[in-house]
């Protein structure tokens, strides 16, 4: 990785060449925290400005497990990206899937419609779960990704109960009120205290038939902690938290295989209702599109102006690009590097486009690293700074809530934590029509 | 129909007879408008009562239109059946398909658990939509009866215009950009309104390359005006706004074929990229469980006490009943009707099983007939009153927060209601990722 300014990504001729004057082309490929960001950042600008994404909408990520467990809507926490953008006069916006890049041509080949020519290129596809090459067990073990993942997720677990309440065979019950969570990083953690809470909620006020021993969730971890990214102090709260909560938390154990209803982890086999996944997470196979190996699990190495090594126009961030912190470790996945990436690109790409400044290297501010347990159970880990428990929680909500893009949502969002604080009832606890048909989205189409 | 007190209904025997004395059984099939005001009236009774339904959600379901179009989520106006029955100890809720009755041995007959026996049973199954013998239409132009099928409206209507984005064709452009709305009774009224305000909203603000002259929303019906329940003025009050929101009202025409993308009425046809059924509905098909003709929509005729006649232990109530009115004439199909007709029969158990009473003949009350054309644009009849525009327009409104069952909801309805008049943005413009692949429920199950 070279320090030194690369002139070659200067494809703008000097002036008195350029005739006919056209708008510099900048594609974004990804509507997530990063992709929004710079496309925010080039908003109302000369340039021209266009954004694809394979979904219409974006999506607030970190809150998903709320949907998953019934506790908010999807239409809470995503907005179209055409409303965030629409705004912007110099930005379209595209809900097409990208097939691939012509780098000779300079443009994005699309599925069914036209290929997209740019003179600047961001890549800001994100990360997929990462099923180490066991990826039959998808169907059984949802990851939590997307608004469609997030359904089924709350579809199999209401499901589940009340398949429990009709069942009059003990060890059905008890298997259909078991579930099982793999990977104890944030999403998993905050998916096992979440069952947790809604589980005994539902039992104690809602069924009959129903006794809270035969309740049970399982956290599966594979490493010797939870929570790998905190320091110890944190990652021992959690653990507390969690089991207070009811979860089992075990961790040092392997999964070896995963069916329809059920998990075997170092030897034993958990039969269970409900099988979620959380143990990781690679990048999305853009770098296919640009003929690299995947290595380090798929990202794309970038210099420090982000930029694909081995390459003038087209840039990588969020997770999956791989870039250095100053410490020379990767950067972790957080939506916090996608929006700081994205905010430093777009001023970088507006400096350079249209004032024909040279970037400083992006440099990463950690904002603090978070996780929720549950009810009053929250960490922080600021660096040097560590907050646990119920000021951390609060803390975990405002932000949260901040952080929710939209006006709308923020108040909406805001009166649901209050009214279920309150109550502790969950709102969205719905159950499709065809729930007895439903299958993962991602076994349905290829991995683009 | 015979007004003559039917003394073999009274199943309780004298009190010396009853040993082991056990709580009369009461089984409720549907937990809508009619089944669920049953429930409510019979609740924390000595009666054991049992609530089936094949949905775990009671829907509201005038509401329905506005998750089809992007300003409501689905959570926002459903409820789960267990969370409104959850107070009454005498109540059980199961998830469960009734696939028929065995009226020798009074039990219901469920796929996939054990019968339920029943001293008396409820039937409140509601409606569907009719497709006159063509129901491979369904698949084409789906109704809006079920959050699915809102859904996969929204899901539809978002996608076409997304297309339409990306399309350089202009006759496919133009097709995309239509809707054909086919019934112009309330619900169909209600969805060309609304589709014709979020079509030119997002046209004006969201879009690029849509041009407002390409969007036509088109309402067919076969007779000769629309809302044919209402009184000729405020038809034509309703006629009138339609038109000025940009809808063409084609009355008296006949849709003769439905495919994929185009609508043949009158010989006409129309290529569109959405297209929708409201054009009449059936009772639900609980009349076969009976050995009943299908006879009046496949409506069950019930006497004055709503007991399905020929029978002595069965009642049916709401959409699915065929009860006649002071006047002679079956009762319409609507929410106001089952709601009175579970409310009178929930007391008329009560007073008869509990203290031997017989119960006065059931009375409609009209509490007045509305429809929604869009901002500000409302019908009400009262019978003698009518009312239209503005006010009603508040009026309806308020009529709907206020029956929207639980607190919150009616609280989040309200605040989305008020940010979207003054903002005029959906907050609910969601595409699911396997938009694609989506497929309306109905089509992949039994008609149960």
């Amino acid at each position: 990785m070279s320090m030194t300014p690369d002139t070659s990504a200067l494809s703008v001729p000097p002036l008195q060449e350029r005739k006919p004057q056209r708008p510099q082309r900048v594609v974004i490929v990804g509507a997530g925290f990063g992709g929004l960001s710079v496309a925010k950042a080039l908003g109302n600008s000369v340039l021209d400005v266009t954004v694809i994404d394979r979904r219409n909408h974006n999506l607030f990520q970190p809150l998903l497990y709320q949907v998953a467990t019934a506790a908010l809507s999807p239409a809470d926490i995503a907005e179209p990206i055409r409303r965030t953008l629409g705004r912007y006069h110099n930005i379209k916006v595209m809900l097409a899937e990208v097939t691939g890049i012509d780098r000779v041509n300079h443009q994005v080949l699309l599925n069914q419609a036209n290929p997209v020519p740019y003179d600047r290129l961001i890549i800001a596809t994100g990360s997929e779960y990462n099923y180490f090459g066991h990826d039959e067990w998808r169907a059984f073990a949802p990851g939590l990704k997307t608004i469609h993942e997030a359904r089924l997720i709350r579809q199999r677990l209401l499901l589940a109960f009340e398949k429990a309440e009709l069942s009059r065979d003990p060890k059905e019950k008890k298997a259909l009120l078991t579930s099982v969570v793999i990977g104890g990083g944030p999403t998993g953690v905050e998916m096992a205290g979440a069952i947790a809470e809604l589980g005994r909620f539902m039992i104690t006020r809602d069924f009959r038939k129903l006794a809270p021993e035969d309740f049970r969730v399982v956290l599966i971890e594979a490493g010797p902690k939870i929570l790998a990214a905190f320091p110890d102090d944190l990652t021992d709260y959690a653990h507390a938290e969690l089991e207070k909560l009811g979860v089992e938390v075990q961790t040092g154990r392997m999964v070896e295989s995963i069916t329809k209803d059920s998990v075997i982890a170092s030897g034993e086999t958990i039969f269970a209702g409900n099988i979620l996944w959380g143990a990781g997470v690679k990048a999305s196979p853009a770098f296919r599109w640009l003929g690299l190996d995947p290595k380090a699990g798929g990202r794309i190495p970038v210099g420090p102006d982000l930029r694909v090594e081995g390459t003038s126009d087209i840039y990588a961030i969020g997770d999956t690009a791989l870039g250095l912190g100053e410490d020379g470790k990767p950067l972790p996945a957080l939506a916090q590097v996608a929006k700081q990436q994205g905010e430093y690109l777009g001023r970088a790409l507006r400096n350079e486009l249209l004032e024909g400044r040279k970037p400083e290297p992006f440099r990463f501010r950690n904002r603090g690293n978070t996780a929720v347990i549950g009810r009053h159970a929250a960490i922080f880990d600021f660096g040097k700074r560590r907050l646990k428990g119920r000021v951390a929680w609060l803390l975990w909500a405002i932000v949260h809530v901040y952080l929710l893009v939209n006006f709308e949502k923020r108040l909406l969002v805001s009166i649901q934590w209050l009214w279920r604080y309150a109550t502790r009832q969950r709102g969205a606890r719905l159950i499709d029509e065809n729930a007895g048909n439903i299958v993962p989205a991602t076994t349905q189409r290829s991995e683009t």
